[in-house]
């Protein structure tokens, strides 16, 4: 191991908010504090684009009050970017880091921004300028490779169980069809903890759709009809990046208008309710259609991003959140070089995790889907499995009442 | 006053699902409970639905337990209808109350269900046959003549208060536009309270849209054209319900696709992301077009079904809920014949309400918009007036920290 460098320290926050990346970066400055040779702590704003225009703010003249009330904001307070830096933003950021005596990066991001400090921290290398370059996990998806989850992961969860235990009730009273369309692009676990909510065989979401099953609209109209006759209502998860069997988003084959193109150039999914708005279109075509119901009560909700910046923690979310920030800083201070800071569950009951330092490379651009013991053999809902391993991620949820209907008035 | 009358009580709750119904047909039980010359606690299943098929449960044979589960739970475990009795639903009522010797019936719902019991109120007059007949105030949309504000509001009002705290938050990281959209045809309350989680002058939401206020697209792109030159930024809430000068719906107005028609053959605002859409659209043409932004990101969430449903009960509407209902119960025991319970504000500082019972024609069938006092100058935003009257209806907020920019590090 080499020995810790006196310098500056630099954290950013990158890609798409969470509830607690303030929450994980307010604990890299917990633990930057009792490192004597980290002199500054700044924070980039903006992500990377704040270190190449040196836009910083010092973190060390904000009050302990301040981070104390950041931490349970969600968010990032740094702001963020989802600039990809090529060749000529690493040599920027490189010369900053020199200028400055900067020798100890944080960045709390996805797989992206882990790609981003591995060729940052390679071009440092080939500059022999030393510098501790640390990634930390963040992410609603839940999609990185090395972790058991990644903080943010439980916050969204929470929230998405909340509403679908809120839009099952409500469905409830009237009947009908219901779909929430959910964050995730190639990974389903936002979907998934839809399911975490359910509290009788009867409460829904009865189908769960994911980005990992090839989606087919005919077998989706059949999955439908089939809960709907059974309990004259039917609610249904769906990802928003399901796709058929040839890899073409659902979005773009139901939509009827214009589709924006995302920063990298895929089409938008979030903040669009065009998926679920068709969704519902074909599936009242379908019932209506086959005379099943004369007028269907079908609708759709896109959970847009409510799910992602909701104020209300998860408070394990926010703990393992604080912490592995901190252990992030723990481990820049022991003489670490470099690495991706991540969870691991080190048992299951009772719940326990414990966090690693992994190589960047492992996690750069890599993304994690479901596994299969996660997925239902009828590609339409989660297994056991799956309840097992993200309901302690959530934290404990108010329980709710249901009437007693076996007790009828009876004449 | 007349004296009180041996018999049967039925709850019934009605209309759209709020997060506290279940609190207040609680609160009902609690007060009959007390009520010697009550013999029978049964609730409707499915509102007048249930009356008419004879589909009741037995209330006093739920356990405590369940009963103190039930009041935290959002929706109705009665069930709804939005169905509207007419000659021949209003004899068979009258019919069954007749046959079980009901004499005391409580409808938790709005305007429609006051209505619905003053004509069964009328009918049971005609024919000679003794009831008592309460109206207990319930919505979301604050819209009930009589009322401060109502039960249901305030919860509902919190989500969309703490939704509003996330997604500015959200759209701080990456600048751009966000628009959500909230439920509410006629009224303009629970958009209204997107404003009630603003910490400091730059929070979001910059710009809200009333259907109090006609709805220009011209003005409109101009307003968010204002604020975005100076915040980069802006984030908008805007009423499902708002309508053109000529009172056609802006949904209507942008729609390319199918709009679909409710149970009262309006067109459906809610379960469909459209409006959303059409208004990102409409700015991305304009901001786009006039060279303001070459490539502009902008999102449209619609917030649905979740913000009237999530199990996140305002502390202030679940008290004032279950309080109510049992103000109901105690107003039929001490020999009232009919009327509607509603909430009256006797204090702003501190916050103090008391129920009073007013007569059920008052409420039957009116709507309450918000009034003038409440609605900024430009027709663009809120009021103090407005945040100072609602405020004290959604509970305390988690506070929310903010970095202090002005402690740059400087070179």
């Amino acid at each position: 191991m080499a020995s810790t460098i006196q310098g500056n320290a630099v954290i950013f926050t990158q890609g798409g908010p969470t509830a607690v990346i303030n929450a994980t970066w307010v604990g890299v400055v917990q633990g930057l504090i009792l490192c004597k040779d980290v002199t500054g702590i700044w924070g980039a704003i903006n992500g990377i684009d704040g270190i190449m225009n040196e836009n910083f703010i010092d973190l060390k003249e904000q009050t302990a009050g301040t981070l104390q009330a950041i931490s349970y904001t969600p968010a990032t307070q740094l702001r963020s970017t989802r600039r990809k830096p090529g060749q000529e933003e690493n040599c920027r950021m490189l010369d900053v880091f020199q200028k400055h005596n900067i020798r100890y990066v944080f960045g709390i991001g996805g797989n992206d921004t882990s790609e981003s400090l591995d060729i940052i921290n390679d071009a440092a290398r080939d500059r022999e300028y030393e510098l501790r370059v640390f990634h930390v996990a963040k992410t609603v998806d839940n999609d990185l490779m090395e972790n058991d989850h990644t903080p943010g992961y439980g916050s969204a969860a929470r929230y998405v169980a909340n509403a679908f235990r809120g839009v099952n009730l409500d469905n409830q009273c009237f009947g009908g069809l219901y779909i929430g369309v959910c964050m995730g692009r190639h990974a389903g676990f936002l979907t998934a903890a839809s399911a975490l909510g359910r509290q009788s065989p009867e409460d829904g979401p009865h189908l769960i759709y994911l980005p990992e099953c090839p989606f087919n609209l005919e077998k989706f109209a059949k999955d439908v009809e089939e809960v709907y006759k059974r309990h004259n209502r039917c609610v249904i998860a769906v990802s928003e990046g399901i796709e058929d069997e040839n890899h073409t988003p659902i979005l773009q084959v139901l939509s009827t208008g214009r589709l924006e193109a995302d920063s990298h150039g895929n089409v938008q999914l979030s903040g669009t309710g065009a998926l679920a708005d068709g969704l519902v279109n074909h599936l009242r075509e379908h019932l209506e259609g086959k005379g099943i119901v004369k007028k269907l009560r079908a609708r759709g909700d896109t959970f847009g991003y409510v799910q992602r910046s909701f104020p209300d923690q998860s408070p394990v979310d926010r703990e393992e959140s604080i912490a592995l920030g901190t252990f992030a800083a723990e481990c820049s201070a022991s003489g670490n070089i470099d690495g991706s800071c991540a969870i691991v569950r080190v048992s299951d009951r009772p719940y326990k995790v414990e966090f690693k330092l992994a190589p960047l490379k492992n996690v750069a651009g890599k993304t994690r889907r479901m596994p299969a013991e996660f997925i239902a053999a009828g590609q339409n809902d989660v297994t056991d499995a799956f309840i097992e391993y993200a309901k302690p991620l959530i934290g404990e949820l108010t329980p709710l009442g249901a009437l007693d209907m076996s007790k009828k008035v009876t004449f």
